[in-house]
């Protein structure tokens, strides 16, 4: 039995994490950390946990973490982990960052981007960028885990194939994604209220969204050169689920097939990447509650740009569901185990 | 392994019955009936159950059915089990009927409140009013099943324990209840349009509604005697959830302490029965997607009335999930298997 | 041209409150008051009022307002109003109060039920409880006047006829409420957030509202009797509106045409009150935006209880279209002026 | 006082042309066409209405009604206006058509993305294309009037100024646009029942929307140039609202300030038009109920494409308001007659 520990699980993506590990067979969460409710039971902040967890939190002591679990989910603000981490830590337990802050390999993109100092980057290159169906292989092996955002993650899996192909022209990415609104955190902010989100749908950060470097850096990858791109986050009124719509220009005279074949057959033995038959949109309300990606296009025969569309959980796959895939790789343990949920519809 | 067919798997009923199967250790579908969709790929229907669901939605046929199954779970509309239902069938597999044809005793109550007639009143007095927490034993045995509607149970648990111990006046009983969007079903109605039901609360089916004599019936039980009282239901603007808040007459001096004495006795060792701590009260997000009834009250002792709270997702505890934890008790299987999921929140 | 000024002009009712006396003919708002955001352009706070209102957020000082405006409007906390006010502002300038400072007339239960003291209850018995279809004539006098809550409006509006009338039993009365969430205030809390309202329906302050003794207080002059009730408010996923379902026991032998008769009677020559057609339930969307109050019955003969319901918009009818009303009273304007809005829908 | 008819007066657009004329100085609707509710009270199809419009739905008749009214409303589907307009009809009446049946120069493009045949091409040169800040002298003149479509007022008042400036790439340009729900219409679709559309986004009509020619056509005359772009409409869980989020390559080296200055120079006397202040996203809130379009962009230096964004009220600006504001413009009335609505938030 796997023991884990949480820093931050009184957010959303933290609460997240604890509904999957309860139903996961080989961990259990032992160390419910939380800034602000000290000594609270945790069924007090998320009440669907009554009866189901009886732990109280406990502060976000990471030091005296690393001797009582296995593996350690940080789920906190940007500059956390990175401040607590060090050779000791990771030298008795994994290490699985929900934040940014060992998601992107150049530092000063990252101190541009995020505008903190970062406080331990002689650990970034070991880190692991954790996108299970791209770095399999470097994750099984990795004591720092760098969990990959919530856009990026949805990105990436939509564009990935075809970039890697050569079949678009990098230059031509656009990336316009949506998202519902728990991305947004719990905290309380006036922007983030019922009568505020409700009813309306905004575009925020734009040509500005932190998120942008670390597609561009693991899409650069698969490019095999840097480049830029346009990403546009939106607020919808829904509680989970990110829906990417990217655009760009198709080289050379690729069919629909040939566009279709990529796809299939990079995700052909993915469990969690579905490709949608032709002409299906991905939707987000059909992945809610589970750690699929539901991805497909159009070719627009037209205008010669493919829209490459991605659909997910922000909160799963997106975030606490894609922390377990990894951790379950890390540990040696089937990719999917605990991980097997039924999207929840309607 | 349980082999069950599901007529009527293509409302959201019995898509959630396949959603909870789909992860039931000791049972799997073998037959997607459906009136709308035959020959159509279930996932075709409900694109969540892309690569998880691979059938094809055949005809609702009990004959040919109750020779293929152990189970056949009834979710349509009224009338339609009443009159498929026959002594053939019910000696070959055990029929639950998620309908209301079977739930009330009285066949001319029947008649009258739901303006049909009865195809096959003769099975009505054999079969068992599903409501496990008050009639586990003879839900053990049962051939016929009759799974109870969602406003009665989420009413009945609610009011019950303190109506069965003579705490409160039967006669002064008034069931002010809440549903989400699904309990109005799948079928394309303008009044069920997202436009229509968005930023709206109404009441409807006042002093009409057919769950009325159904709670009416089952409270009876628990009083001793047949009474009358109020329900008006109303439509919220969300997909899932039921909110009942009851109000009654408290009988003599009854304390908080005393009524909540009952509440715990009563349900101590009901897993899907959650009496919350004191001053907390139910809410539908914190049962979503889950088989529990969260139930409280609170004693106002300026008007000497209990207000008594339930709270439970209406397509599982109310529909789906009452039905599962029916068919491990109908099959003698642990009540709770397949059925300890985790609240989804947010 | 009446000049306003409004004390709290930042929230969800002060905002609303400029919506309205923007589209007033013979007013015109010429204090922003708010306490959070001073200096800055009122358009920066509500982007809706870019090119509209070109105004500066100023202090919440009633003294110098009395001197520069013709009625002053406070749409704050509790208490704010009630220590603010004198003899040298009312002698200057007509103060139509949003808060609860001046609508009980027991000081002593507006301290209980509120929790603080009141700073100026001298004014308590001048103040006039501007409910335009019961207190017309008075508030045509008013110096000081206490604009009723959203729930009372709503409910008492629902309720009168009938109690007045002598048709229903007082000590019977149960009030079951349901409101949008604009009516939690615009304050950052986490309750109140985006994620934690939506997709959930819940009951809060349980025989323990502030407005209950408003409610009893004006329903009890209605009755001729001081009486306890029972009101229970819930938030629904919704930005605006207020669905009041009332229950009491029917005296005598009435029937549901001498019941329509009475309500029909009593708001026959009110704009702002629609009685709806037999069978039809007045529903929120329908009053979205406008001034006025839905209000129909269902007698219920197996229980003989009436089941009388009200639904309107809590900013409108329930805070500042009813504030409008009563300056166009105070002010010898006609009473529907500026307030003839059209209800939105969808 | 000019008398109007509404063929399709049932519909989401129709009943927001009712909602409009109701509070216009000028004009009143003596003609409340529709197929479905011939016979029936207009306000028992839209309860908002219930002692406003006392009128009779009568049925679609084009002949009839051209003798009674001065100005015909067709908000209806596709194809019909195309069949009952002549020139008789043209001779006694005006025609503001809300459907695309005059909105396409070339019939043949009408005919092929919408799959029909045109009853009446001899009339397509002669009709305006009503969008009035581009059009407005010829619309002062126009007998027949084509109403544009929701996504085309939106997509081409947020990028008309730069293109036509020859500040971007036409054959760059992206449209990413999202729109609530009542852009569906009101017939009963299960795809846009409440439980289908809530909690969820998608993508639609990706590389086939009807709208695109329409936008295309009309940025053509701007750019001096026929060419094609991409668009791509989402369903939004809201009632209203669309936002346009729109790329496009900048020419040469313009500076944010120059770009700017563009759009406060096209727009400086459009009272319809608001250019937001910098950093100001637009957000369809903001514009709810009114006839407002907001517009701004971004310049990212980065990629060296432009982001250009609007929002505005489908049914509004994007139907009704508009229809309002040409037939004020073709009788010679001021421009903002009855359309100077304060937009409502929340």
């Amino acid at each position: 039995m796997i023991k884990a520990g949480i820093i931050g699980s009184t957010g959303y993506a933290g609460q997240e994490l604890v509904r999957l590990l309860m139903q996961h067979p080989q961990a259990e969460v032992v160390w419910y950390g939380s800034k602000s409710y000290i000594g609270k039971k945790y069924y007090e902040v998320f009440h669907n946990m009554f009866e189901i967890v009886d732990d109280t939190c406990l502060d976000d002591n990471m030091e005296e973490l690393s001797s009582q679990v296995d593996v350690i989910f940080t789920a906190t603000p940007q500059g956390l982990c990175a401040s607590l981490v060090n050779e000791e830590v990771l030298s008795k337990v994994k290490v699985i960052d929900l934040s940014a802050d060992f998601r992107i390999k150049d530092v000063s993109v990252y101190e541009e981007w995020y505008g903190i100092k970062h406080a331990n980057p002689q650990f970034i290159q070991e880190a692991v960028y954790g996108l299970c169906e791209i770095n399999r292989e470097k994750i099984k092996g990795a004591r720092l885990l760098a969990n990959p955002g919530c856009y990026p993650t949805c990105s990436i899996l939509s564009i990935y194939p075809l970039l890697k192909e050569g079949m678009i022209d990098a230059d031509t990415i656009i990336i316009d994604a949506k998202s519902g609104t728990s991305g947004a955190g719990r905290s309380a902010k006036t922007a983030n209220l019922y009568c505020e989100v409700n009813e309306n749908i905004k575009a925020y950060g734009v040509a500005s969204h932190r998120h942008t470097p670390e597609i561009e850096e693991q899409l650069g990858i698969a490019a095999g050169k840097q480049f830029v791109l346009n990403f546009t986050p939106h607020l919808v009124p829904m509680n989970r689920g990110i829906l990417v719509t990217a655009y760009a220009n198709v080289k050379g005279d690729a069919t629909k097939e040939e566009i279709r074949a990529v796809y299939e057959d990079y995700y052909k033995d993915e469990k969690f990447v579905r490709v949608l038959e032709t002409g299906v949109c991905p939707e987000t309300r059909f992945v809610e509650g589970s750690n699929y990606v539901d991805v497909n296009f159009k070719l627009d025969t037209r205008t010669k740009r493919v829209v490459m569309m991605g659909a997910m959980d922000n909160l799963v796959k997106g975030a606490a569901g894609q922390a377990v895939q990894n951790m379950n790789l890390m540990f040696g343990l089937p990719e999917t185990m605990g991980l097997e949920l039924v999207p929840v519809f309607p």
